[in-house]
């Protein structure tokens, strides 16, 4: 279906924006809005984020001159139509595909993405070292962060208006409520602003005169004029914002122009020092009937019929990992009125929206939090709780010190559930759980396991229940399972003991986690090609199963490790086993561990990111031949 | 000097105070007070901290059931008086000590330390655990949690706000303000606070009542009956807190017994579902001079005079690294104006301090804010500034999900300078810096260095100025240098190059960092054992010096790598590309790497701890010899 984009069709840069009259820039902002459902109709991916920032996206771009002045976008993901306006319309339907536009800000994508994001909650820092920056060079250029409600919930914006308020550099951030982050809001937060909105303390016009004529003389002069306009969309005072230092302006309706551009206007031309808060509101989804009717305002979508608003169903008929890992636990917590389930502002991507349907007063939702979440977990964990924390791999990042310090260290049950680990796809090297079997394999008492497939996950649920003297953590991949049949029940695995899983003679193939098919796929190509492989699965990274290691070297020629993450993992716990016990001193043994490559890889899709990574059967083979000195000619074995 | 302490003689434990009357309890205060100093004045350790919170401490062991009642401390350094309550006083004189009392809150050490803190803003989080995990167990015991204002500003504590004021559950909150962390209070919430405090909007005793009968009737009665007495100590409305969710009362004055107790009590009897915010404030160092006169508050000290209040000066010659890193930074930055330095509130620990004093302009004291503190410095850096991020090992596992996110996937050149790594003495497990190396190894494009000796520092400090196209950290010990002559100026080492410091014929010594010193004196006596040793200093983890480490391994029969860090750090990056690159293939080559134990180790002196950790030269030795298979016999090669 194609769309009519007369005022867009004219807008290759920013700047060819600034000469329109505010009708046509309100056309325009339509016509944003409809290109962008268009494209991501296509390729999937973050919707009712972008379209609900459009007027936004265009008045910011109308009245600052990007990119000299700097604009931040906080979590990436409702950047769309910012990259429709800055030169990258012609590939916005690439976006997210392989070779194409990344789903976030980008700095090597463009001038205009001055600092890229797509974990959430780092505008405010970041646009704060813009301006200090600015300040330090004497330049005079313009910082704005656009951060929304829901990133408002992360501790690390609050450290960053924290710090802001109490300097005096000139810093404009734009909170824009949507009263919506990936799921509904929690926290305290959230209910402030909705209190803050909803008083509806306007002021007399004459209130407002005397409060902005104290910092905006031309707000006034506005504000007089279009009284009634925009009463609605007017400086109330005494917010919480203003106790942190920052001057208040709002709220503001984000979706009228006629509110938004004078605002911006006074804020952009004022000469004071010292940062300022725009509280806009806005509705994400607005404009698209289906976003704005699903619970979820199509935060993020498959490719989808623009029409029905109807979504591609997945192709995979395998339940998800995600899906799995919630069934399991619901199961455990039946049993086990201990059980907790934990969750950082990603119920529906966790499944813990499942558990909470059965279990709610056992689910937590603690906002975009994950330090919190940890520690959380932690205290329940040492009152006897069984705390599960399941928070993404990458994510799990936020909270690493309180893995060491509130977990580890003590010792305390606190059992995380690590979903998508190894290469995301679409989502992209920002999103990929690369380190995590790194940064908690240095752990002491850690045990740490991942999932080779679905029927594993179960096991590996019912395990982590059982072990309640220490710290637990599982990993398992992004996507669906590989269909295999699950368990009535996970059987508790031995701690530390891996399986074997086919038996040959010359190399052995040891894999740590989803990569356990292309090992097997690998070791029947091998066959074919006249090498005899072993095919095990470790299970465990730590504690290592030595015995299956020494076993393993000691009956091969060649072992290969495999793993869905960077260097410093399970391969440097058998390699620091196997120097250290002395075990490569006489020769006779070769090791290759197979790792993700020392570059963050780009997005595409997950198979196609493993083979960028050189971690598929066929590279299994070819690490296995070359290491054997047997040609690699294909014709050779069959 | 003996003191006398007749009240505090009749204490062993918390259920001890509870009988005693109002009066008695002040004079076990005092007594509490001068037992805490004096026993610090032996030991060393955190002095100002502890004495600011005395009678608070005795008011909440006297009010609530300890330990039935959890009671967390945050950041466990103001626990001494605590520890002396509660079954520790016979050796409260080991603090920090080997084998001694923890300087902070320990699980292990006392059920009265349900959750153990020494890194900051973590206690609302857990004991909001607590409190979850109580209601969900039907139990009705109280759950407190003790934070200062300055681990207020650290994000973390805000997403546990954020969340306890969103839920229902019963949780006290005691914010200890003292105007004081470490250094001088910084960011937007200090000043909210001090506003909060001097705005004197106490109100009316019948507002009082209005107010406070609402949630406490006894606290009118006191009210009423003491109104004069206390008027400065009574509830002020419509704070911050509230808007959070929080019920504030305060603030009171902490050093007076008449004011905490009724206002404690009042809380504790409380009912109504919710969380509490108790302000209190406190003066540092209370009630000991020398501590009240110093700029910090006797925040960390040695081993001190009590009379005149002279700490024990340190024993080295040698200037610290961390004066090495100032002064050789302050040195840059005198020819370079891009470069800046950023702490987290931890501005002479780092020696920010010292480089602030040359130039204000670009010193950051950020707070305690590590997470920020990281972001801020990206977004200078992206801006085309030169950033020092000062932030000890420990610490910057805080902001883990901040380098890989924003500092290593944009490839920004942000340095990082991470004091404190390797075992740090008598701060112990929590602060122990072990983990960078694995949790920074397994990133792509970050250069790893450490530093073997101050002189290399200084050359390192050099090196990171220079490396402008991509991020850099480099570690260096706690403490004193080795008196070694510094360099007039650093040079820019060469990028992924170590060095070779020693020659020898069998066996080879690679160090990574501060144990050099160790593997040159190893070597020696292996000499004197007929073992011929070279020691070469990496200088690098990455790049790593592959040629180097291939000439290494083709020259020796055994090589072993050593480094102050956990498993997954040096020694992984040279097995990784030993057995990738097919050297160990065909034997003839020993490999031992040697890194800290799988387990987190005590307090103690720093070499008594790489003692007990197996880092020290007669470990080398060791390992050496029984990897070559000569015997230990001390005596075989004299």
């Amino acid at each position: 279906m194609a769309i009519e984009t007369p005022h867009l069709d004219l807008i290759e840069w920013p700047h060819d924006l600034r000469g329109m009259s505010v009708r046509e820039l309100k056309l325009l902002a339509d016509e944003l809005r409809a290109e962008t459902i268009d494209a991501v109709s296509h390729t999937g991916g973050h919707l009712g984020a972008g379209i609900g920032v459009v007027e936004l996206t265009a008045a910011l771009h109308y009245l600052f001159n990007t990119p000299e002045d700097i604009l931040i976008w906080d979590v990436g993901h409702q950047c769309y139509p910012h990259k429709i306006l800055t030169g990258r319309r012609s590939r916005i339907r690439t976006l997210r595909q392989g070779g194409g536009l990344s789903g976030f800000t980008k700095r090597s994508e463009s001038e205009y993405d001055p600092f890229g994001a797509a974990h959430a909650s780092t505008s405010i820092s970041s646009a704060l070292g813009f301006a200090v920056s600015r300040d330090l060079q004497g330049r005079k250029n313009r910082v704005v962060a656009v951060i929304g409600d829901g990133a408002l919930t992360g501790g690390m914006a609050y450290e960053g208006l924290n710090n802001a308020g109490s300097m005096d550099t000139r810093l404009i951030v734009v909170l824009n409520d949507n009263e919506m982050s990936i799921a509904p809001p929690v926290g305290a937060m959230s209910g402030y602003l909705s209190r803050l909105i909803s008083s509806k303390r306007y002021r007399s016009i004459r209130d407002i005169a005397r409060h902005a004529a104290e910092r905006f003389p031309r707000v006034v002069e506005h504000g007089v004029k279009r009284a009634e306009k925009y009463a609605r969309g007017l400086v109330t005072g005494g917010t919480l914002f203003e106790e942190l230092g920052f001057y208040y302006v709002g709220p503001i309706d984000g979706h009228n122009l006629d509110h938004l551009l004078p605002i911006l206007r006074n804020v952009r031309d004022d000469a004071a020092a010292g940062p300022i808060l725009v509280h806009v509101c806005t509705k994400k989804g607005k404009g698209y009937a289906p976003a704005e009717e699903s619970s979820d305002r199509y935060h993020g979508v498959s490719s989808f019929d623009v029409g029905t608003g109807a979504q591609k169903a997945s192709s995979s008929n395998a339940p998800s990992f995600t899906k799995v890992f919630a069934q399991s636990l619901i199961a455990e917590a039946r049993l086990d009125d201990r059980i907790c389930a934990i969750t950082a502002a990603m119920p529906s991507g966790t499944g813990v929206d499942l558990f909470e349907r059965v279990f709610p007063e056992r689910a937590f939702d603690v906002g975009l939090a994950e330090q919190h979440a940890v520690t959380f977990a932690a205290g329940l964990a040492a009152d006897g709780m069984k705390p599960f924390c399941a928070i993404y791999s990458t994510f799990l990042q936020r909270a690493y010190d309180q893995i060491v310090h509130d977990v580890a260290i003590q010792n305390l049950p606190v059992r995380f559930a690590m979903d998508r680990a190894g290469l995301v796809g679409a989502d992209g090297q920002t999103h990929a759980g690369a380190y995590d079997i790194a940064y908690l394999g240095c752990l002491p008492g850690m045990v740490l396991m991942a999932a080779a497939d679905e029927s594993e996950l179960v096991h590996m649920v019912r395990t982590a229940v059982a072990i309640d003297d220490r710290p637990c953590a599982f990993r398992y991949p992004r996507g669906a399972g590989f269909g295999i049949t699950l368990p009535e029940r996970g059987e508790v695995l031995e701690i530390g003991k891996g399986r074997i899983l086919r038996e040959g003679t010359t190399a052995a193939i040891l894999s740590y986690g989803g990569r356990l098919q292309e090992a097997l796929a690998a070791a029947e190509e091998l066959a074919e090609r006249g090498v005899s492989a072993t095919v095990a699965d470790a299970r465990f990274a730590k504690p290592l199963d030595e015995a299956l290691v020494r076993d393993l070297a000691r009956e091969h020629e060649l072992l290969v490790t495999i793993e869905e993450g960077a260097i410093g993992g399970f391969g440097a716990q058998v390699l620091h086993f196997l120097a250290g016990a002395g075990i490569l001193d006489d020769g006779g043994l070769k090791v290759r561990p197979m790792v993700l490559p020392d570059r963050f890889l780009d997005h595409d899709k997950p198979d196609l990111q493993y083979e960028e990574a050189g971690l598929r059967s066929s590279h299994i083979v070819g690490t296995v031949l070359a290491a054997l000195g047997r040609s690699e000619d294909p014709d050779s074995g069959s």
